[in-house]
């Protein structure tokens, strides 16, 4: 795809059609590794810790973090134990921020499997996100780089600060397209720039590569963001694990109703803010609402925007070397855009 | 006290005898600094952050983690930003995990003041918690330590460890003394071992003196847990802003207990059970229990333990150069266990 000019090259990429099988290939070995090696080190003398993070680790999950570290590391030509390393941190990172996260909206399912808060209660979760985010950092200083550290410290920091403004507009219908590209820039991307970029943080240090390997991931979380809203619209309960408006219901609202609300007549409005308000769907027929984002276009606006991030998030790769791991990159938020579940 | 042998030093010594003021001098502006430091990384676009991080911090607090790892670098002759920075630190991580505790116990009260979960809500209160915790290790990164970085990871760990293993004893009276000094050594006295010895990591190191500083810290801080549990038994309400027995009302079996329970008839033994079951006292009487322990003797027991373990601390010193840090921290474990709230 990328050497289409090149007759010999079109001829190879044509052979092997862009699929994520064929690019997980690519850091198949090394992910299994970051697999082995936070299993090691969850390891622990209490009894709790080992058996609630090996139920929280059997569920499997996309790995799709820490799989962009890897293909990242691997754009950089780097080839260590260190890249392994963090792509394992990262995923632990996440999995913190997710049990931490499920105690705050009282989530008893995720995935479509039992949450250790609905499992274990509240104390013990809250104390098992705590050792997950300081074992990661642990972990992370093995291999003594600190400007590593502290793009893990400032990714985490801005996380929690996404979520809590996100919680404090939790029910409310009064948030602009702007404040929600903030939360979402703090809760979702900046996770996902840090796995992006740290790579060009492992020495010999690329400066160059980080400033553009932070916007890929910028680009491409927020991206995922707004796929993850449009799949609370479109998405089946078997594909996504929980019924469409779910998010609406637990009084999140998403980037196609906050871009609807300022267009409709009151009447309308009221709709959607008697579900924010009710916390159900018994005053309102969740097709009333799918009708309205669908006649008012919003659902093909933030499909249009989502398309708009995954071509921003390529075009930050057009100087990298053309390789293998670059045409995953460049084929990364195709697959953002067509997830599913 | 120290060279009571030399005539001089002996009657400047006896000009000024130990106090806890006396010794807060020695430090009193660098304790400043840090707080300063502490107020100032608080600063933040979220506004819950600000409000709520102001709110924990005006209760001020003992700050007795800080002061030691203030008296400890004094003690190497330290004199720099760094160990202001550590003192800060120290204190943030110690506020997060009091937060996160108070969501665990379901505490509204902390030393007469309402908790910031129950002004705000378990949900924001966890999200707080992660971000001063993540906030600390930024804040420690400033100076390029890592073996300072991996002291405080290490000690977060241990705390988390503890206090789930804690968790896990709430309302059982079938703990031994070994599990109580093996939870109490994680749930507190790591964070002061880790305070103690930090400065023995700054450039130049002091590998010789890092030993005995831990040592000191492991020493002081159970013996500081121990006094703790004392003091459940010991104070009045207006001392300790809770009533008596407030620990074994809350599940939670201190050591008094702990070595009581043993010695018991099957009858005697079904009182304590009963409150640890109830969680309240309507069935017995909390004379009864503090009968028990005093005509037992356990009260006694645990003060003796206590007393040698401030000894034990005290002898850590005894190699290092005499001058009034150590003076100080050789004044520190007589401070803890004399306290009264």
């Amino acid at each position: 795809m990328l050497n289409s000019n090149s007759p010999g090259v079109a001829r190879s990429v044509a052979a092997s059609q862009p699929s994520p099988a064929r690019f997980l290939a690519l850091i198949a070995e090394k992910l299994a590794a970051s697999e082995d090696l936070f299993l090691e080190q969850l390891a622990s003398d209490v009894p709790f810790i080992e058996k609630a993070s090996e139920y929280l680790f059997s569920s499997g999950g996309k790995r799709l973090r820490p799989a962009m570290l890897l293909l990242s590391s691997r754009l950089l030509e780097h080839d260590s134990d260190e890249e392994v390393t963090y792509s394992a941190v990262i995923e632990l990172i996440h999995s913190a921020t997710l049990i931490h996260d499920d105690i705050i909206d009282h989530a008893s399912l995720r995935r479509g499997r039992t949450t250790v808060n609905e499992l274990w209660g509240n104390s013990l979760t809250v104390l098992l996100g705590d050792w997950l985010y300081t074992t990661a950092m642990k972990m992370a200083l093995s291999h003594d780089n600190l400007e590593v550290i502290r793009r893990l410290c400032d990714a985490t920091l801005r996380m929690t600060e996404g979520e809590l403004l996100a919680q404090q507009k939790l029910g409310s219908s009064n948030i602009s397209a702007d404040e929600y590209f903030h939360i979402t820039r703090r809760k979702t991307a900046f996770l996902f720039s840090a796995a992006c970029s740290i790579p060009s943080l492992m020495r010999p240090a690329r400066l160059e590569a980080d400033e553009l390997l932070q916007r890929y991931g910028m680009a491409l979380g927020t991206c995922f963001q707004l796929v993850d809203d449009l799949l609370d619209f479109t998405a089946t309960e078997g594909e996504l694990g929980k019924p469409v408006l779910s998010d609406l219901k637990e009084g999140k609202l998403t980037l196609p109703l906050i871009l609807l609300l300022p267009r409709l007549q009151p009447d309308r409005r009221r709709l959607i803010e008697m579900v924010l308000k009710d916390g159900d769907f018994r005053r309102v027929d969740r097709r009333e609402i799918l009708e309205l984002v669908t006649s008012e276009g919003t659902l093909d606006e933030v499909a249009e925007m989502a398309e708009k991030l995954a071509a921003k998030a390529k075009e930050q790769l057009a100087s990298f070397r053309v390789c293998d791991a670059r045409e995953a990159m460049e084929f990364a938020p195709d697959f953002v855009l067509q997830r599913r579940s």
